[in-house]
């Protein structure tokens, strides 16, 4: 059976995955670019956007594990878009034209709507339905392949409540946000179910990886 | 002017310092113990017991750094003890006839009573005062030397909030505790008066450390 997995999936010290203040030009909120500077400085972001450069150290390694061996992905409404989204109907979530899945990719929300085919392999599908139901359907279309689970912490938590995540890599930036949507509300002792590695790189984050033992 | 240090800090990865239910034979709730196996295994440990072995790694360099240096230390109504204890004059806290610290200890307490001195050199003095006031009252009693603030996460985020913390050293370990007393609760950017470093041991731990910049 194919694994779900998250991947650069960053939080603040204080654990929280978003800002407050979600808007069309504020995807994070007061956070702004500050939780994925980290991940702005690799060679794996460089390459995403068509370019060059970038760091090739442990940052780039971790971040790096994001595409390969996935065939699709799991977000939340608040990942596709910010609140609102759901009264356009033209809305094509947050990456332009050609967004960066390049798989099938499964918005969860309570308003669904027809699927969406974009440029560059990416077709957004909406569902209304339960962690293990969506996740089936991703697994369908996944085609043997992994299904990545794309936030946001909503999403990851409802999953990891579920028992549904087989692999997860945390990012925490030594920045205090102190409002926004935690990741880690709600999951005492999530440690029994999985072994945890924690590696700090020279750019000041620590990486945090979550293998579920039952694999 | 001397400095302010805070040592061996330990919080869970969803920040919180002691668990839920603090009583007599529970100082830290349902964490138990688990918040500070990383320290019993140190050296450091061992030796204030009395005894010998322990870890001399990068844990035990870290954990060592409490003593050198500190000529009092101030704490919380929560820390000196369970839930209750200012109803019992006979209480002298929760570490026996000889406490691990040999210097001057200030009780921060809405119910101040007069002071014990234990064996050691430890002297109990009890302080109704603000954090400004009970410093100025510790650096006279540390004769020079740095004052560290033990703790519980009350009374840390206090000092912060204040700017009185010069040193934090902050250990994370990967548990999660869902309820209890959050350290980072109101400390929203943080981060900009300090210089923050993180450093993972092969334990599991990462040991944060905040150096602040106006020193
Ligand atoms: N830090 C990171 O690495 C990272 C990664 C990804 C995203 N993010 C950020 O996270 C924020 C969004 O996170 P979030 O926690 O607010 O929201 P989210 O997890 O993206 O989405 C939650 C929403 O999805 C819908 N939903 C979830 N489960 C559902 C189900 N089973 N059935 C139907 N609908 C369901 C509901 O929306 P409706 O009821 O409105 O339909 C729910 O409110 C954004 O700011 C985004 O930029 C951060
Ligand atoms: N994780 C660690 O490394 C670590 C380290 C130390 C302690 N702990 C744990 O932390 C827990 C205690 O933390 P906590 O946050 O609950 O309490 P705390 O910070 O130890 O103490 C807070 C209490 O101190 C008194 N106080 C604080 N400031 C005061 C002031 N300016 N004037 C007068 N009184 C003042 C008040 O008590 P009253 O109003 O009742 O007098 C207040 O409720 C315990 O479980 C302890 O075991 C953990």
């Amino acid at each position: 059976m194919s694994d779900v997995r998250v991947h650069n999936f960053t939080i603040s010290l204080d654990g929280f995955a978003t800002g407050a203040g979600q808007a069309p030009d504020a995807p994070f909120g007061h956070a702004g670019e500050r939780l994925h500077e980290w991940m702005f400085a690799t060679r794996f972001w460089h390459q995403m956007r068509g370019g060059r450069g970038g760091s090739v150290g442990a940052d780039n390694a971790f971040a790096a594990m994001h595409g390969p061996g996935i065939g699709a992905e799991i977000m939340g409404a608040g990942k596709f878009g910010p609140p609102g989204w759901q009264d356009d109907p033209g809305y094509k979530g947050a990456w332009g034209a050609n967004p960066p899945f390049h798989t099938p990719v499964f918005v969860l929300t309570h308003r669904p709507r027809p699927s969406v085919e974009m440029e560059g392999g990416t077709t957004f599908h909406f569902l209304d339905a339960s962690p293990a139901e969506a996740l089936s359907q991703a697994r369908a279309a996944a085609g043997g392949r992994d299904v990545r689970l794309g936030g946001g912490p909503s999403v990851i938590r409802d999953f990891l409540t579920e028992g549904l995540v087989d692999h997860m890599h945390v990012v925490q930036v030594p920045i205090l946000l102190g409002r926004g949507v935690r990741l880690w509300d709600g999951l005492e002792s999530l440690e029994e179910a999985y072994q945890i590695e924690a590696v700090s790189t020279p750019s000041g984050v620590t990486h945090l990886t979550f293998t579920a033992k039952n694999r």
